[in-house]
């Protein structure tokens, strides 16, 4: 499989796929999350080869959003169990699941986020936490932050000082 | 490389994984994002070889998140713009870019969202739109939507009527 580490990458979305980004790690947390725990329930859940499922369970130990533990001695067998980490992920897999089912669902949805007091389906939305306000649109945007290089500052006031605009203009130029 | 193809699976996850699951794809949405537009962009940000980029932002073109337009005639470029789907996936990126920041910058965040009028950093957590109610915790669950296959709904059903506690106590009877 071709691909490049992300190690390097300072970026924080780079840096979750490093942990994360292989299809089948989401998956197996997605299941984490449905309640399975086993090896074998894993398997039969994706259908995956073991030494694949064996690599990404190991792979999401690592990056600390699994737990591997002993639930039986003899024979010998564990489980993996979400850690704190790993439960935190839950908003990205809502999101890529509200995003599924607004784009890839057209026979409508077959899972819904819901409350479950009323049964009411829920529209999830990325808010700001103190404000409440949305955060798509043009009320926030990306800047560089503390830990960022001198390269990503200069690139992040660049944009602001409108190079993007200057671009639109190049283009239509002769 | 080795994957299947999730077609089959009916989830929304799956699907959304499906179209944009790779890693190069969601890098190259998020360089969308940041304003790159042309080949020669992308590649320079993200140091990928051009044959792998080319089926890249032709599968993205494929999932209808880019769109490719003719900016050049003489000589004949093309550049690749997000298109409204596309546009909806930032969403995804945020939380991902959230869930970076707080689990693997222990320098600190080189990226952040912040109000673009006030430069304070917002804090993204995803919430019902109607209500305003935080999605994470026990408020909310997942259930079988209208196009669920009989088996989905059956194992929601189960899931909903205490299984998973059943396979708790299971786990510690002899």
């Amino acid at each position: 499989m071709q691909r490049k580490s992300f190690d390097g990458m300072i970026c924080p979305i780079a840096r979750s796929l490093e942990r994360v980004g292989e299809w089948w790690s989401m998956l197996i947390l997605r299941d984490a999350f449905a309640g399975l725990t086993r090896f074998d329930e894993f398997q039969k859940s994706l259908g995956i080869a073991s030494n694949m499922l064996s690599r990404r369970l190991a792979a999401l130990v690592e990056a600390g959003m699994l737990e591997r533990r002993q639930y039986s001695v003899h024979p010998p067998r564990d489980e993996y169990v979400l850690t704190d980490r790993g439960r935190d992920f839950r908003t990205v897999l809502m999101t890529l699941l509200a995003f599924g089912n607004r784009h890839f669902a057209p026979e409508g949805a077959s899972v819904m986020i819901v409350d479950a007091a009323t049964g009411e389906p829920a529209e999830p939305v990325l808010v700001d936490r103190s404000s409440g306000r949305l955060l798509a649109g043009p009320d926030f945007k990306l800047t560089a932050g503390p830990a960022a290089s001198a390269a990503k500052k200069a690139k992040f006031a660049e944009r602001d000082a409108g190079v993007s605009l200057i671009r639109e203009c190049r283009k239509h130029s002769p």
